[in-house]
C-alpha cells in the first residue's frame, strides 16, 4: 500500500477488494481465440447504483436496459457484460435480446431482473450470437468468485492491450471503506471492438443519488476529458454499484469525510481515464494537457478538448516535436475567449512561449523529455482562475493500421 | 473548352485569364530549394475586393493588412504571397514586417498602399527575412505577365503537391466574363508549411458589396465544407478581385444572369476545394460525404463535417473498408438532431444501411469502388429537406509521418 492524499492504494485490489464483491470471466465463444469474452461484478446484496452513458444518438440496446434496472430502485446486484459485440443499431432484436441476457443472467444467479445490469462492446450493426451467450450465461456463476477480478477485466478487453484496474481504501469514521474501478477503452469506437466501460465498486454506505451525483461530477473531470480520437462511442457507459457493507456512517455531501470519499473516488477515476487513453489504439505515450487562467472551467476544458483531439498535435507528440504552432493553432480555434497576447505553453519543464512570444529553449534536451512515455503540455491564459487537464495519446502510423487494415 | 451548366470551363485559364490581370512568382529564398516562394497578382486597375479570413483567435499579421487594405475603398490592384513563413504569432514586428511587405510592393508596382493585400503562409513563430523579401519584391514587377499564372500557382505552394487553377466562362448581356482561381493546402496547419489560400479573378463589373456577399456565401458551401484534420489554420484566407474589365451591366442579384454568374463562382471555389482536399497531406483519396434529408441546412453540414472529419472514417477510407459503422457513430455524436430509426447509407452506389438497418451488399465490387481516387458516402436522415456536400481525404501512413518526422 502507498499513502497518497487522504487515501491509500491498494497494491493488487481489484473489483471484487471492496467487501460484498465477486466477479469473473469466461470464453463463451463471441472473441475468436480462447481469450475470455462474457463476465460479471456480483454483489451480496442489492447495491446502491448509479451510471453515466453515451450521448451518442445512436444509444445502444444495452445501455438503455440498465438504465431501465437502475430506474426501477435505483439498485443493481449485478453487471453482466460481454465483448466481441456491441449490440447497437440491431433494432427491436438487439433490444430484446440485451432484455433476455439480463433475464438469463438474474435466472443464473437467483436475483430480481430489474437488479442486473447490461453491456455489451465489440462490432456495431451485428446480432448477438444468443446461442453462445445463453450457455455462457449457464457456466458464468461458477466463475464469479472473490479473486475474479482479473478475469473480469480480460473479459471486457478487445483491442486493448492491458488490464485497467485500481483500488483505494480510506477510513470513514473508524470504518474501513474501499473504492475500486475496472476499465477498458482503446478506440473511442473500432467498429469491430468498441467502446469505453468502466466499473466501479464500493462498499460505502451511499445512497443512489449521492452516488448518482458523485459520479456524474467526477466524470466530467475524468472519464469525460481523455480522447483518443474524437470519437464517441454508442456504448460507452460508467457503472458503480455500492454495497453498503464497509458499515460507515452514510455518506453524504454533508458528511466530514466527504472530500476525503470524493478524493478517492475521482482518483479511482483518473487512474482508469489515464490508463484507457495511454493504452488508445497504436499509442506509445500518454499526453495530458492542462490549461490554466482560464476565464470559465467551461472554456478550460474546450480548450484542453481541442488541443488533445488535435491529429496535428498528436502527429508531433508521435514525433517528439516541440511544436509549440500546433497547439497554439488548436487553442485559438477552440472557439473560446483567449487573449492572443498572453498565452504561456511549456512542455513538461520547457517553456517554449511567453505571452505568446516564442522562447528560446534546449532542443536536444526538450527532445529527450517529449520521447519519453508521459508528455504533459501546459498551457497558462492569463486571463482567469479557471482551470482544467485532460489525457490523451499519440496518434501513430500503428493506429492508422489497426483502423485502416481490419476487415479487408 | 467544356460546357457545364450556364458557363464553361477554359481548359489551360488561370488567374491572368480575365481580363486585366497579371501576375507571376519567383525565388527570393524562403524555402531551401529553388521553388518559388514569392508571388503576386496584379490588376490593371483598381479591382473591385472582398475577403474572407479565418476564425482562429491567433489570426496572423498579413490578414490584419489586407483587412486594413481592403476596408479603405473595396478594392485591391495587387495580392502579394509568400510561402515559406507565415508570420504568424510574430507579434508588433510580425504586423510592422506585413506592413512594410505591402509598403513595399506598392512602391515596386507604382501602386497606392491600401491597394495592396498581403498574404503568407509557411512556419509559425518565426519572424519573416525581411532582407530576402524586400530584395524578392523587386524583382517581381518584371516576373508579373500576362503568362504568369502557373509561376503564381507554384509560388504560393507549400507541402502541396499538384497547383490549383480551374478558369470558367459565360456570357453576361453579350459580354464574355470570366472567373478564375488559385488555391494552396495541404494540411489545414503545418507549422512549418501552413494554411489553406484561395485567389480568385474575375473581369466582371461587380460591386464591392455584392462581391462580398457573393464569397461569403459561396464560400460557406466550398471551403468552409472541407477538412483535411480537422485543424484551422492562423493564416487562412480566399479573396476575390473584379476587374470590371469584361463591360458587362452591373451584376447584383436582381440582375437576370446573376444566377448563371453565380454557379460559375460556385464551381470555381467548389473545384479548388476538392482539390484542396484531395492533396491533403498524405492523402491517397478524395472522399465526398453528402447529407440529405436533415432538418435545417446547418444541421446538414454539421453531420456532413462530422464523418468527414472523424479519424475513424478517414482511417477506414484508406483501407478500403466499407464500414458504416464508423459512419453511423459519427452522425450520432454530431450533436445534430437524428431520427435513429430511419438512416439510410450509401458507399456509391452500394446501399450499406436503410432505415438503420444493415442490407447485405456485394464486398468485393464495394472494396472495388473503395479503392478509387473518389469514394462518396451518401447518408439520408429521411427527417426534412435540407442538405450539404463536403470534401476531404483519407487518413494514412503518409499523413502521419509527414507530421511526426518534420522536426526531429
Amino acid at each position: 500500500m502507498s499513502k497518497s492524499q487522504g487515501f491509500t492504494i491498494v497494491e493488487d485490489g481489484t473489483v471484487t477488494t471492496p467487501k460484498g464483491f465477486r466477479a469473473g470471466g469466461l470464453h463463451c465463444g463471441l472473441k475468436k481465440t480462447e481469450r475470455y469474452d462474457l463476465g460479471a461484478i456480483v454483489c451480496d446484496v442489492p447495491a446502491e447504483a448509479a451510471g453515466v452513458y453515451t450521448l451518442n444518438a445512436f444509444q445502444a440496446a444495452p445501455l438503455k436496459v440498465t438504465k431501465a434496472s437502475i430506474g426501477i430502485e435505483g439498485k443493481l446486484q449485478a453487471m453482466i457484460v460481454n465483448s466481441g459485440n456491441a449490440n447497437a443499431c440491431t433494432g427491436a432484436q438487439g433490444e430484446s435480446d440485451a432484455y433476455e441476457m439480463r433475464a438469463k443472467a438474474a435466472s443464473a444467479l437467483g436475483l430480481a431482473e430489474h437488479y442486473v445490469g447490461v453491456t455489451s462492446t465489440g462490432v456495431i450493426g451485428e446480432l448477438l450470437p444468443m446461442g453462445k451467450i445463453r450457455s455462457g450465461i449457464e457456466r458464468l456463476p461458477d466463475r464469479v468468485t472473490s479473486n475474479g477480478g482479473d478475469d473480469f477485466c480480460q473479459a471486457i478487453l478487445t483491442t486493448d492491450l492491458t488490464k485497467k484496474t485500481i483500488c483505494v481504501t480510506l477510513t470513514i469514521n473508524g470504518a474501513q471503506v474501499y473504492i475500486a474501478g475496472a476499465a477498458k477503452g482503446s478506440g473511442m469506437i473500432h467498429p469491430n471492438m468498441a467502446t469505453m466501460l468502466g466499473f466501479i465498486t464500493t462498499d460505502a454506505v451511499i445512497e443512489h443519488e449521492e452516488l448518482q451525483n458523485l459520479l456524474s461530477q467526477v466524470t466530467d473531470s475524468t472519464f469525460n476529458m481523455i480522447t483518443v480520437d474524437g470519437d464517441t462511442s454508442t456504448n460507452d457507459m460508467v457503472v458503480v454499484m455500492a454495497s453498503g457493507m464497509a458499515g460507515n456512517e452514510r455518506l453524504s455531501d454533508r458528511h466530514p469525510d466527504w472530500e476525503a470519499y470524493k478524493q478517492g473516488f475521482q482518483y479511482v477515476a483518473e487512474v482508469l481515464s489515464k490508463a484507457i487513453a495511454r493504452d488508445g489504439e497504436g499509442a506509445t505515450k500518454l499526453l495530458e494537457v492542462s490549461v490554466e487562467g482560464a476565464v470559465s472551467e467551461a472554456a478550460a476544458r474546450a480548450i484542453v478538448k481541442t488541443v488533445i483531439g488535435s491529429s496535428l498535435v498528436k502527429s508531433a507528440a508521435f514525433g517528439a516535436d516541440a511544436n509549440w504552432g500546433r497547439i497554439i493553432a488548436a487553442i485559438g480555434r477552440s472557439g473560446q475567449e483567449v487573449n492572443t497576447e498572453t498565452v504561456d505553453i511549456r512542455l513538461g519543464e520547457f517553456v517554449v512561449l511567453e505571452q505568446s512570444r516564442p522562447v528560446q529553449f534546449d532542443e536536444v534536451l526538450a527532445l529527450e523529455y517529449l520521447q519519453g512515455e508521459l508528455v504533459r503540455y501546459h498551457i497558462h491564459l492569463n486571463m482567469g482562475e479557471h482551470k482544467a487537464t485532460g489525457w490523451g495519446c499519440d496518434l501513430t502510423y500503428e493506429y492508422v493500421r489497426i483502423n485502416a487494415a481490419y476487415r479487408t
